[in-house]
């Protein structure tokens, strides 16, 4: 990989079609953030890509997200200039430039908001994100495993309503009084995540996940090109795994607090006919449970599919009589730690009971 | 009126006496912050008043409350400390001192925040406030009714949460943010408001409150000390109208979004024997019915006095059997106009009659 080149036309479609599998089934559709991204693009805007470990130790990188309920985004298309609200107040607090943007979360349709903000501000995007999937909260990043400063952050809205939290007790606080502001402008906020330096993104960042994501979506496009399987594709090129094959028969969804919550019933076709599978999500897939045993749970990820397209289902377009294949992708490495498992397995989301990895082989 | 004297230690009982009274069963009892006052004038402090047209046009002044659910505060003493931060906040943010701080309410316990901060960082206090008495929220001041600019403004809790709000679509969006945060910390928290100028100060803050409040106080005390009827000496310094004098039969009260809401009934006693009053609150009391007819609304003053001392009852308060008086103390001159009734009248918190007077004659 070279230290600095353009990110592609051709290459975006890849970016959303990856980056909505590496979702989890959250982070939300892609989708509206694409179009935006293709505008900017047929207007001649080129967004840098360049690799973590380019930057200089005191550069200071700029964490961009979207923040909602992936169900309001459905209904609201993506605007660059909201995109880069947050971060131009981040820029005026320093009274400093982003030497470049990175993205907080790879997974869904966040893949996308620092493209929209670095192609109209002109400026690098960093290979790397703080996820390497999506997840609901700020506490299951990268950066909160590494107990780096939290804050400040900043938050805006489609209004004209601009905040900038200034201190935050511990990663829990920050997204507790994030969520509450998001909650109270309709489910939907930009946000520009506590700046960090060029050291700390090449310590704690997910390395290399957009390019990652841009290689899955190539994987599956070309297949398809190819008249051969798109999940047999990524399966191969991700060392994944297919965990069930099924229709969805219930779901069950319901968005509280900014967060979209639910559980997903499977039938089982093909090699799992009679079999049952369920999926139990909060923005993303949680936990998956195979004839009522717990089989996968988070950090893996767990992916829902369309049985012959090989697109990402998210939780918010599940319905009855889809056709999917459940699969599972290795957690980033980081996830796997103590510390890590702290942040991002089941206990860090209500559960009682410890991560279970389709990857035993991976030596928990 | 001298344009610059020391509050004295005695005036700090008439102080909160009065503040009290004005806060129209809201603001919260200033008893906790009495008590923090008094502690620091017995360290040697000692926080000088000025009269608002002294202040020079250019003149950067704070605007001091602590914001929260006055039950909350039966419960959490008051700190300097606390009071102090989000002005430090504030003047770190603007790289300026404070020329001198000034009230956002002069009812209930936010008569005294103010002077906390004041004593602790030795600034001086503004003898006036943004609403004459207590109200719910920011619409509901002064400054509201001036549409002056609502934002920056600053929001700190007992942890190490801090936030500033940059900017607001409008005062209503000021309130709603700073709402759901103060909920989310625990229905507590404390504001440094958008900074004023010495000229905005003067066009639209309440003016004199500060004294007003301390005259109160010191007819009560007076009174009192004479074995004369303090309610009787409060009338007549204040041009107030008894309304109602009765026993407390049955309170209503829940607590929703950080505002206590509910309804008193009264049955009357003396010359009302006979006769029903009921008192309708958010925070403070905004309707009295007599009867079951509207006497008198918002923004009139509405003060609910033990019948013996004199002293004010707050809506946290209210308990069967407490004997009462109901009063009503003429509104400022400013929220009795077309505009000033837009943010403060019984529309402003839902209800769909028009304002009441108890002073017909002051003619609206």
């Amino acid at each position: 990989m070279s230290a600095e080149r353009v990110v592609t036309l051709e290459e975006l479609d890849f970016l959303a079609t990856g980056a909505w599998i590496l979702g989890t089934g959250g982070g939300g559709d892609p989708y509206h953030g694409l179009l935006a991204l293709k505008a900017l693009y047929a207007e001649g805007a080129r967004v840098p890509l360049i690799q973590a470990d380019t930057l200089a130790d005191d550069a200071m990188v700029g964490v961009i997200s979207q923040m909602g309920a992936p169900v309001v985004n459905l209904e609201r298309t993506a605007d660059p200039a909201m995109t880069m609200k947050p971060v131009v107040m981040m820029e005026r607090h320093f009274n400093r430039r982003f030497d470049a943007l990175m993205l907080s979360e790879i997974g869904g349709g966040n893949s996308i908001q620092p493209f929209l903000a670095a192609a109209k501000l002109g400026r690098p995007v960093v290979d790397a994100d703080t996820m390497g999937r999506a997840f609901p909260s700020v506490f299951h990043t990268s950066f909160a495993v590494g107990d780096l400063q939290s804050y400040p952050y900043a938050l805006a809205d489609i209004r004209d309503n601009e905040v900038m939290v200034m201190r935050c007790e511990n990663w829990l606080w920050n997204e507790r009084i994030a969520r509450k502001i998001l909650v109270e402008w309709g489910s939907r906020a930009f946000s520009c995540k506590a700046p960090r330096t060029g050291r700390e993104v090449k310590d704690w960042g997910i390395h290399g996940s957009v390019t990652q994501a841009i290689e899955i979506g190539r994987a599956l496009h070309t297949a398809r090109l190819r008249h051969e399987d798109p999940i047999a594709a990524l399966l191969t090129q991700q060392n994944g795994r297919a965990l069930f094959r099924g229709k969805v028969i219930d779901v069950e969804r319901r968005t509280t607090a900014g967060h979209l919550r639910g559980v997903c019933q499977l039938e089982g076709l093909d090699d799992n006919r009679g079999e049952h599978y369920s999926l139990e999500f909060q923005n993303e897939f949680l936990v998956g449970r195979h004839d009522g045993a717990i089989e996968v749970t988070t950090p893996d990820l767990i992916c829902v599919l369309d049985s012959v397209s090989g697109e990402a289902v998210g939780t918010e377009r599940l319905r009855y009589g889809q056709r999917v294949t459940v699969i599972a992708l290795p957690s980033p490495k980081l996830f796997l730690t103590p510390k890590g498992l702290a942040h991002t397995a089941p206990v860090a989301f209500g559960y009682d009971f410890d991560f279970v990895s389709a990857f035993p082989a991976a030596g928990i």
